[in-house]
């Protein structure tokens, strides 16, 4: 098209959030490379049947930093992270919306490179995109691209509460800690570990729809996807939701060598690091083998184990048991000096 | 608090994005800014009762600048615009989520300023806040702070499509158009007009409601709030839907004097520009009057007119009338030099 300069096939520009033709070309593009995936009607609001009448929303930004990474990119994190929060609430995620903010000057081809990213996470966990926004600010105004996708599931099960965890629930980890994170510094600060330590990013939805399939309504009290804050941040959740001292044994917490010989090395500690595809959960005492077995079944939880225990003692606490048996009160970090996993 | 230092009461800071304690103190904040507008349960996802099966979803991401100016702010645009893109397709609003990517530094001050806007805004639309995120990069990484609100609501009666718009249909405009825009630029550029031109930002679901009960099904086969691109970018959109001519009396389009004198005097046209708070309804021709009428009566249509028609001509164009009768074939824009008023 001769009205299509090769600096507007190429880059984003400013232009391109404006709500005129090359917006429009924009919008069209995209809805293009996300294919089947974008059922959106292109009008202002898709319209959606939902069955039953009880919903799960959830909304979640994404301002990953580097963009590209070994296992996936800021994309593929963006459908994982909303996909897994619905999950974990019990509800089968069904749409997502998506509102990408561009600098100016983003490359063309690093966007539609993420879009075949979002396509192909969509398509593993089975959701649809029925709406999208599009703006563009000016260079320097924004660090490259930054994505929200809020996400719609369905409840067609009891919805799982924090307030459901109750003293006696063991507490399982689906798979290693701290790698996603570990990746992603790595990558950014050209450490080296990023080859031996990849992002656990993935969907969790179908792993999780397995479980809450094959086992008796109650059995999981609650589950969480370990994300910001790490596996700390949780159990702390937990703590405060139950009223009761949680503990953990430190030896039992799946992790690999490499990520905790890269934490030592960057003084920080695996328990706080985000990850992507990495759930939490509290079962059912009788049943935790049970739930262990049908995790380490599955590709997603291969490295599943039980970690420790909500205990009798009505102090919303966690502590950490080491293999002598010495238990440390765990605090909850204040901050962090990792921004910009997830 | 002893932990607190004054800059982390005062500013957003970088560790207020981590997952950790201080996040968690942010999202607190912000919960309790929004007050009893907010119903988020605090865990991942919110659990929503939508009665019927169907719902209506959009999404919308805010880069407004500047933050604030005379009648309103990012806030209050987040909500109205999310808001009323549910209510022109039919359905009532009855769920936000907020995302929110904030630039470390940014001012609390400003944050609760925008927050107390997004709240009163919510509270005359009648939405709730059903769940929220918070990102927060360094220093130069984003523009103060861009916003995400998605929206649901549900469907209670037969959805407004696009291509419903058929030859015949009249062309109403809810009120006068340009003038978000004019007084967006006219805080931005200090050019002296932003007390004279008011913004039109309103949450329109109300009174889409009141027309909607009292006119029988199918009086109004579509509408669209004018935002970005104007009411040149509605009617193409409407002129591609219904593959015909429409055509508008340049007379008849409602704009105040203000609003024609700084347009003219920064060389911009009214009609590519964004409002906040106007319709462009496409309506039955024998009922015209009656819609007129209904809009006339609320305080967000006073200024409603009637300004064009669809034509039976089956080619895809729009066409500007002037009083001497003189027809002006309107091109689409390709882009525009306005960005970042929505």
């Amino acid at each position: 098209m001769s009205e299509r300069s090769g600096s507007e096939q190429d880059f984003v520009v400013l232009d391109h959030g404006t709500g005129a033709k090359l917006s429009r070309e924009l919008v069209e593009r995209i809805a293009e490379a996300l294919g089947d995936v974008y059922i959106g009607q292109m009008e202002d609001s898709a319209l959606l049947d939902v069955g039953a009448g009880r919903i799960a929303v959830t909304t979640d930004s994404f301002v990953v930093t580097p963009l590209f990474f070994g296992s996936g990119d800021i994309g593929k994190v963006s459908v994982c992270g909303t996909v897994n929060d619905l999950a974990v609430s019990g509800a089968r995620p069904l749409y997502l919306t998506l509102g990408l903010i561009l600098e100016a000057g983003f490359p063309m081809k690093s966007l539609l490179r993420i879009l075949a990213s979002i396509r192909a996470a969509a398509l593993e966990a089975n959701v649809k995109i029925v709406a999208g926004d599009t703006k563009v600010v000016r260079q320097g105004e924004a660090d490259q691209i930054f994505i929200n996708t809020t996400g719609v599931g369905v409840l067609e099960r009891s919805p799982l509460r924090a307030q459901a965890v109750r003293p006696g629930n063991k507490i399982i980890i689906s798979g290693n800690i701290g790698n996603h994170s570990i990746h992603l510094l790595s990558v950014r600060e050209g450490l080296g570990f990023e080859r031996r330590v990849e992002s656990d990013c993935a969907p969790l939805n179908g792993m999780i729809d397995m479980l809450l399939k094959s086992l008796p309504e109650g059995t999981i009290s609650c589950m969480r996807d370990v994300t910001r804050g790490g596996l700390c941040a949780v159990l702390h959740e937990f703590a405060r939701a139950s009223g009761h001292t949680l503990q953990f044994h430190k030896e039992r917490v799946p992790v690999t060598p490499e990520a905790v010989m890269a934490a030592d090395m960057l003084g920080i500690e695996l328990i706080h690091l985000a990850n992507e595809g990495c759930l939490c959960l509290f079962v059912d005492e009788a049943h935790a083998e049970q739930v262990l077995g049908l995790l380490r079944e599955h590709p997603y939880g291969r490295n599943a184990a039980i970690i420790g225990e909500v205990t009798a003692t009505p102090e919303p606490r966690v502590y950490m048991v080491a293999p002598d048996g010495t238990r440390t009160m765990l605090e909850e970090l204040y901050g962090a000096e990792l921004p910009r996993l997830c």
